[in-house]
């Protein structure tokens, strides 16, 4: 089968390009970027210098129907008017903007912009495998989760609907690095400026927020408002969600791990960590760097009914490119794996 | 006025040598090393050579007390069995370790181990100027705080006794550089392991959580248990607290502008950090590194009746040496920032 | 076919498992740790979690004898003294150690300790396929090279012949990130130490200058000297060797462009990396971090008579790891490139 | 003494700022900045809120004329058109930009642009106290020298002109911290694309080598070429200058000794580095950041006959702020190391 993407010059895309070429059962035939029409992959994206000769292409959705599935890497508000146009030739779609992740266009509005096409949002499955496997089977839009989002989700999706959590009271405290941020430089990602920060630049109102009590509110049937707060820390890959739950009552470790257990026992992508002893006992980016591993983990605190839990990916990865490879394997009936399980280097 | 340091080998040890030498009114006469007795001080700290010919001499109350006062930076444990013989040759201390921060020996022995002279409880004074002032101009004996507790207690102390503040609920996700585990290596701080990283490695249980409740307790006159979170992250100085409180009614920015101000307005050493933009319109280590700053900025979450402070300082300055100083220019009568207001070069 | 690894816990361990676990035509079955003998392996090596279930096992040459294959990743000396017992049960072996890079046993005792098993060395051939792919074919012992040897080596290799190099004249300016020194922590790796430096731990008489002198001088058929100069810089991966290459005539790119071309044209491992502009326009190790390639790339300095080499490569794998399993491929019949054309995620 | 700074909003203007306001007896009354005119300081340079509370004025010859010495601390080009108004009315100037290091407007040319003010370069003197002490007080214009010079001169100077050094082969291998590109931002400046690296930016051709060249001429009295090659190493702050000198016949340690200690022996901000053992053994910048040191040290190679000099600073300081505000005290009859002997905090 044959996939494409469209706007691959950016951190996104060159994570798309590198997993899909080394896809066993996908080839990579057709990536657009407007601005590097013409030119070679490798001049973007210097790993991938000796692996291919690909050039940048024009977008068009008639080249673009000679695949069978396309990503989206373009911002939000360029993807929602160029997928309807896939779409009309047949395509599936896998979008990793944030354009068809929620559900109300009044909220998408209130974190981004108007929507020009709500009409697509009943097509659209938040691509996030572990929530929705079956759905995404048949959906012809997946929209790859915010990378934050997906950590937070990830952490939380098993235990909310728990009797012993306190709804009211959840605290995600997100620690990024600067790849994040995408390919735009800024005064604020200038090296002098960026390296060794602890930067509160979400304290309030981070855009991720939205997805996150969309889908907690949706696992619970009730609204759900969890309080985010995102850290650009010094490093440029991963992203450590810190989250705290009070408790209702008292409750055991295996309170937790059953919960965790039934919802990820056959998940390939999340790995439990919870070690003894260890520099990796909890989860920790520097593990997953590279990987399309999501690491969960937790602590209960003795001192007051709180349970910590930790959840950490890679942004590029199992926050963008990664997730949106496994939704594409789910959506060409391609097991789900294939591609994705390869270890990455470490340390990095 | 002379001081002198036992056990100025360390991290703490060097940034106390350091600001001693710049200090226009206390000369530093007297500093010891068990293990680097009769070396320079340019043999441990590189950054003073050229700056001073001092040498690390033997422990000794008699030679000890040919100064003003001593700091004491060694562990906890060997400090409580020091500090008696310093007092009775008629010392003024200032005690870096934890050994003198708590007031109930039962707690200090629950996070620490048991205390050999719980008697010299009442002669301590925990060693924040901002709160303690007044008993640290006659107390025998300062505590300084722990690095995560300074953090913290600075950006609590001021809207704790607020009646919208929601003192059951409040959250401190700490991070905190390498430098905060001091000159003793292991695995854990190798850095190919510790480059890069946010590690959980005080999820819960932190001992700096024992100050932190007693002092906010102590302000409102109940007991108060936060949860504490604490992070190494990739970076040699600096902590930032990120600290999350729920509230019991909607309040304005002004609300919490003006506890802050009561208290801190004439605070040399607390900034508010609270602009409309820029890389450091809310607090960032970054911003004080190298300094005896601790910058103190917030937002309100307009989603969710919450309230997040920030609170960045140099763990080994402010959190530390620094607060140190600050509490000696109090004890001995001295304009109390004196040899502190050195701007830190920036960036680093 | 079947591969092991003796000594497998360390970084260089770590990066064989992980190469040798995704290598299509070669199985991973034994793995040997004196020190963690019986763990998993996910326990010493985080980023394998989820993907190996294999186990540390005691080193036996008859357990070992089951393999096609032995790679060894134990420190220099204690290699020599097992590898005889792998031959003797007519294994192959890629050694990662220094112990068989050498010809002469003087020169091993002069920079290493004295060698045990001398008589070997006629059956190690030097494991840099770029320059005895032919003797590897048909090698015993195949002696990968060292890191900041394969990078120099690589980069002056194919002009060192030629008569404008002034062979008297070779400066090996090599940066290196903290991964080269290996697990051992020690108060020179704490990460408050390590961060941030350029420390010139080799401004002489590094070890690794016995191999670099030893290849350069049998391609030249006379004794070449070098001068090497090795330092630490803030990274964990990563190796750039700066060669200064004073020239006897003035010359123009072609010049180098053409011996480059005539001996890497076909390399599948080494890119020419020589752009007019970009970040990436000359070798920088950021750009194969993860990857089994050797960036080379060179300027001509117009003021004096000089030629600059760069050469980039990722010590843990080209360095290392890398190249041991490109030699096995070649040991073992298999397409040299199998298992390592893996694009490395970017940026890092 | 009054002192102003004419451009003040960069790194470089904002460690004059901090080193004038520490500075005992001369008071910083005037800066300006085109861009930032009328804010105030602690806007763009976050180290220095609570510390002052000056603004950014307008460029006024008038009003600048009510200082002693005004700092340039804008780009090249910009300068040599401002300097000119400064001295017509009557005042000393200390220039950081390159207008006003090089003696001969045609080098001047070729390395920037055409100079408008030649006739100026007589009332200059190159800004490196050690060369020229006696020279600067009497200057009309102190040209403090470019950071990367400033440590390639100073390692070289000692002993370039004895006889043992060979001097037509010559490298120095430059690594250099981020905040050397000063504030201006862009891709190449981008936190993902700049941390991690060891990028070649200058492998030939770098402007600094203008200055190195006419200085180690100058001492000759012979012209005298380098090889200079700099590199961008992931931190933020700091020089090595790696200084590979080949000798002309067998010497001992002490013949480099004594020719450096002749030269340095009285110099307050020369540190000679040669320890048998420890992390700082030799210069690395971590050591020096932060203050005005600059740290020497040299290794003889036993191999071949070649001397290894490093040469340690931080390029804002002694490679900018601190050389500048030395050579003020000297023009205005100050004690040198007024205000510049602070140690800088450590580790960093």
């Amino acid at each position: 089968m044959k996939a494409g993407i469209v706007g691959a010059s950016g951190y996104t895309g060159g994570d798309l390009i590198r997993l899909l070429l080394i896809h066993p059962e996908v080839e990579l035939t057709y990536i657009t970027s407007r601005r590097y029409q013409g030119k070679y992959v490798k001049h973007l994206h210097p790993n991938l210098r000796g692996i291919t000769d690909l050039r940048f292409d024009e977008l068009s959705p008639e080249k673009a129907s000679e695949c069978d599935i396309i990503f989206m890497a373009v911002p939000h508000k360029a993807s929602m008017n160029i997928v309807p146009d896939l779409l009309a030739v047949g395509l599936k779609v896998v979008d990793l903007s944030a354009d068809f992740r929620l559900k109300d266009p009044d909220i998408y509005e209130r974190y981004y912009c108007p929507h020009t096409h709500p009409e697509l949002f009943e097509k659209a499955v938040y691509g996030l495998p572990e929530l929705y496997r079956d759905e995404l089977k048949k959906a012809e839009i997946a929209a790859a989760p915010g990378c934050m989002a997906a950590s937070a989700i990830l952490g939380l999706a098993p235990i909310i609907a728990e009797k012993f959590i306190d709804r009211d009271h959840i605290i995600i405290d997100a620690k990024i690095g600067s790849s994040g941020g995408g390919k735009n430089f800024s005064f604020a990602s200038h090296h002098p400026e960026r390296a060794n920060v602890v930067r509160p630049y979400g304290a309030v109102g981070h855009r991720h927020l939205a997805e996150i009590n969309q889908e907690l509110s949706l696992i619970v049937k009730q609204p759900i408002k969890v309080g985010l707060s995102t850290h650009a820390v010094s490093m440029v890959r991963g992203i450590l969600s810190t989250i705290h739950v009070f408790l209702t009552e008292p409750i055991e470790n295996k309170d937790i791990w059953k919960p965790f257990r039934k919802m990820y026992n056959k998940e390939p992508f999340i790995r439990f960590v919870k070690q003894p002893s260890g520099n990796y006992r909890l989860p920790d980016p520097k593990a997953v760097i590279g990987s399309n591993f999501c690491d969960i983990g937790f602590m209960l605190d003795e001192d007051i009914p709180r349970l910590v839990i930790l959840s950490a990916l890679d942004n590029l990865i199992k926050g963008a490119a990664g997730s949106a490879v496994q939704c594409m394997n789910i959506m060409l009936g391609i097991e789900e794996t294939t591609g994705l399980l390869i270890p990455a280097p470490h340390p990095m």
